[in-house]
Parts: structure tokens; C-alpha cells; sequence
């Protein structure tokens, strides 16, 4: 396995950041339509945008987790949640770019999450859940603080878990098997965020049962 | 503590996955009825399948945690999700089959959680928690990735956490003072699968305090 | 870094009781209110008093957690269930009282878990937010499993996070620089229960946006 380095490590730095503050940024929106104040934003971007890589980190072993030791991280989420506190009357206008950019962040995490868990010592299969955790975690952290149901579970959810889980996969087994150069790591990210954004453009989305088939379950 | 070995192993390996199925199948179940997609269904199963081993693991320092390393866990735990997409009509004939299951899955779960977190250092009381928490980690993450107060917490639930505490505080002694033979800890996962079952057919439940005589707090 | 020790010990140690008492208080409280049964108090009393303290360990990979080392953490939390039990008609009165305890346990908590994440080889910046947590992550918990948005995000909430954000960075700082006497440690904790308290004698609260103002996102 060969890293990046020179441009390259700024160019796979720099896509994270876009996908920390793309995620930060929906902590923060969400944030505001549940009402919270100022530290409820700061609060719900820096668990959006770390709480995925700290999920993986916490599974596989990788303590202290990422975000302590890189804490960079924490500040790009907190600029996130600066970003909607200034821009927040135009947040509109920014519903593409945002979504564009963490359509990159999702690409970026599940790729690094899976390469990350096989470094320790976690096996392929193990590691594409990990990578899949490390791109949806944030966002379900988020929604259960914000007491929603998760979006990528929800009914009327565009594709968001699979292409994740694409991506992690094909990462893992690529790594696995010998081939976890960067070139191949950033084409998987890359066809994530492809993949990502064709099921906004053509709303893609998944089949689910009809609720009346099931009866109430009693605990 | 001598082990289980030959056809014990396989019996062993037997229950823990029915328990992991029936978990599945009831997190498959609440995720159809909170009107989430297939992808839901397959997330919310794996969720209540995995969650209580991925608490204690995590509680425990066992990482990475078992769930990644034994994938066939996850494989099981999508089967889970399937069943209930097949079988979703006929779901209401299965709900006694599955309320066993499950019972199975809570005794042989809280007692070997107990003998994991002994084997790796913790003290008997923390073992009686981290078992207990093994057989109900699962169930809660569920609950509350769905938007629900834990079933073992509500007031019109039948007995669940003090079942598997139990098991678990009585399997925590009998290893920490040597008595962890493989019958002794079969027995003890037998006697939780059986107080569970009757606190259904008895309809045993347990006090509350009446809501009104408590004043809202302030945070 | 000099310990504490003879009586200094005991008073940290009767000061870390007094804060999980009432954090213990604060979720059996919110669990009645919910409509929980007795499991659910005892429960959401454990979550909300150790629950800050097992995600410090668990991020900077300090396990066990202390919570299963140190059983009697355990044993302290289900004495404020069973305080709520038995005095809950008198509760209204005891608000005063739990608030200060609250707000002791709110500074022990950031301070140590600061110093406790440098033991661990975190950074400051790092060590500051894992202090800060310490001390609020237990009761977000609680909100999060009672299905409440976590209390110290939403917009009627008195400073809760503030406060122990600033004991937590002074903490980390402190003993970074080599200065985290426990005199230090311990005025510093003194100043987070201060700040808590006149928050709510002076009725302090944070800005938020107007929710109008920001459109729902899509995911």
C-alpha cells in the first residue's frame, strides 16, 4: 500500500476538509429547524463531522480517536457551524454546493474508514461496514440528537448508505488484496460522490414494505 | 473455566445464533412499522442484532469489537432483515416463535457477556453490568435510533433488564470464584431464556411512580 | 502534577458523589416523567451519571471504563434512583439543592476529565473537549435515550456546556503547561459550579437564529 504524499496528501487533506464542512453544516441547519441556540449548532456541526470517524475509530481500537489528537477537525466544524450563523439567509441559494460537498465528504470517509479499519487488522468484510459507519455515521448521531429518525433510513431518503457501501467495499477488497494504491482509493471515493449525487439527480430511492403488512411488536 | 469444546461449541455458536436472528428480526420489524426504506430495515437489524456485543466490547476494551472480527454476526443479522421482507405477511403467526428466540438470545447473551468482561479484567459487579447490558445494549440502540423510549425502560413492559441481570450477576460470581464450568453457565442462560418467557405469560410488571406527583426540572 | 492525597483525596472524592448523585437524580427524575417504570428510573439514573465519564474513557481509550473498575460509581447512581423514589413528593423542594450538586458534579467532571485525557497522551485542544464532555455527556445521554433534544442545546437553556467548556480548557492548559496542582484543579472546578450557578440566578442565555430563516434541508 503507498500513500500520498507531496500535493498529493493536500489534495486528500483538502477534500476531507470540504466533507467536514459540509457535514458540519448540516449539523448546524439542522440544528436550527429543532430550535436549539448557538451552542446547540456548534454542538450538533462538531458531531456531524466527527462523530462517524469517531464511531470507526472506537470500534476498530484507534484510541484516542481522530478527532482528539487531529483536532484541526474540531475546528473545521466549528468554521461549519460559523458558515450557516453568517450565511444562514442564504443557505438556499447554497443547497447544491453543500450537497455536491458532502457527496465528497462521503466519498473521502467511507474510502479512508475501510483502509483505516484493515490497518488495524480488521478483515475485508468488517472492514467495509466500518468504512460504510465512518461515511453515515455523523449523520445518524445527528439526527438521533436532534430526535429524528436516521435519513438514511427514512422512506423517502435518495441512495446515501449504498453508495457508501459501494465505495467501502471495493476499497477494503483493494486493499486486501494488495492494490490499496492512491490512485485506486481516490477513483473509489470519486465514484462515491458520483454515484451520490446521480441518486439526487435521478431520484433514486429504495423500495420499503407497506406499513399496514406488519402488526405492532410488543417488547 | 474450562471451555466448551466439540458438539457444546456448536450448540453454543446454535444459540447465539437464534438470539442474533430474532434481535434482527425485531429491529427489521420496528423499522418497517417507523415507515423507514429496505435500507432501514437491513441497518436497524444489524443495530439490535450487533449493538449490545459492540457496547460491551467497546465498554471493555475488547477491539476491535467482536461484530467486525466474526462477521458471520453481520451476515446472520441481514438474514434477520430478509426474513421479515419475506415473510412480513405472516409476521403476526411468528410472534410467539420470535418472542422465544429472543428470550434464547437474551440468556445466552447476558451470560457470556458477564464471562467476556471477567476475562478481561473487569471486577464481578462490573461483569453483572456489562452482561446485563450485552442482552438489553442491543434493543435500546434500536429504540432509540427509531425515535423510541427503550421498550426495557417503559412502563407497560413486561420484565427484560432484571432477567438478564440476573443471569448476568449470577454468572459473574460463578466465574469469579471458579465455578464457570459450561453446564453452570448453560443453566444460568436457560434460567434467564425462562423468566423472560414467564414474565410474558404471567404479565409480570413492575411499580412506577405516578407522573403527576413529580414536578418538571429545570436544566 | 501533584495528587491529592489524605484528606485532599476524600474531598475529591465526596465532591465526585455529591455530582453523581445528582446527575443520577436529574435522570430518574426525567425517567418518572416520561413514564418510565422503576428499571427505566434506576437505568436513565446510571446513564446519566456514569455516562459522561464512559464516553471520556472510551474516546481516549482508558478501559474498562472507570464506571466497572470503580463499582461503587455504580452503587452511588442507584441511591439517587432510590432518593427520587422515596422523597419524590417532596422533589419540587430539593430543586434548589439537586441544581447546586448538579452544578458541583458539572465542575469536578470538566476538570478531571481534562486532566485525565493529558494522562492519556491528548493533546490540550483535545483534552478541553473531552473534559467538556465529561461533564455534559451523561446528561445528553439521558435526554437522547428519553427522547428529549439533549437540555444544553435548546434555546430556552441556561448556560450548561459554557461553563464547563471553560473549566475544561483552563484545566487542560493548566496542566499542559505543568501547572495542574490540585489547588489549581480545584478552583478551577470551584469556577464551573460558579459560573453554572449564576447562569441560572441571572437568568444568562445564548442567541439563536430565528428558525424561519433557514430552510429545510434535504438528505
Amino acid at each position: 500500500m503507498e500513500d500520498a504524499t507531496g500535493w498529493l496528501a493536500v489534495a486528500r487533506q483538502t477534500f476531507s476538509i470540504i466533507g467536514i464542512l459540509a457535514f458540519a453544516i448540516s449539523g448546524a441547519l439542522l440544528a436550527v429547524q429543532k430550535r436549539m441556540d448557538v451552542v446547540g449548532m456548534a454542538g450538533l456541526a462538531v458531531v456531524t463531522a466527527t462523530g462517524g470517524g469517531m464511531l470507526r475509530d472506537v470500534l476498530i481500537g484507534a484510541t484516542p480517536v481522530a478527532a482528539l489528537v487531529d483536532w484541526w477537525m474540531l475546528a473545521v466544524a466549528l468554521c461549519g457551524a460559523l458558515v450557516v450563523f453568517a450565511l444562514h439567509r442564504w443557505m438556499e441559494r447554497l443547497d447544491k454546493p453543500v450537497l455536491v460537498f458532502d457527496a465528497i465528504g462521503l466519498g473521502v470517509f467511507a474510502v479512508e474508514g475501510a483502509r483505516k479499519a484493515i490497518d488495524f487488522g480488521v478483515g475485508p468484510v468488517g472492514a467495509a461496514f466500518v468504512g460504510m459507519l465512518t461515511g453515515i455515521g455523523g449523520g445518524m448521531l445527528r439526527d438521533a440528537l436532534a430526535n429524528d429518525i436516521p435519513a438514511v433510513f427514512r422512506r423517502d431518503s435518495r441512495l446515501y448508505l449504498l453508495p457508501a457501501l459501494v465505495g467501502s467495499s471495493a476499497a477494503a477488497a483493494a486493499v486486501h488484496l494488495g492494490y490499496g494504491h492512491w490512485i485506486v482509493l481516490a477513483l473509489l471515493a470519486a465514484l462515491v460522490t458520483a454515484l451520490r449525487i446521480m441518486s439526487e439527480l435521478l431520484r433514486w430511492h429504495l423500495p420499503s414494505l407497506k406499513t399496514e403488512a406488519i402488526p405492532t411488536i410488543r417488547d
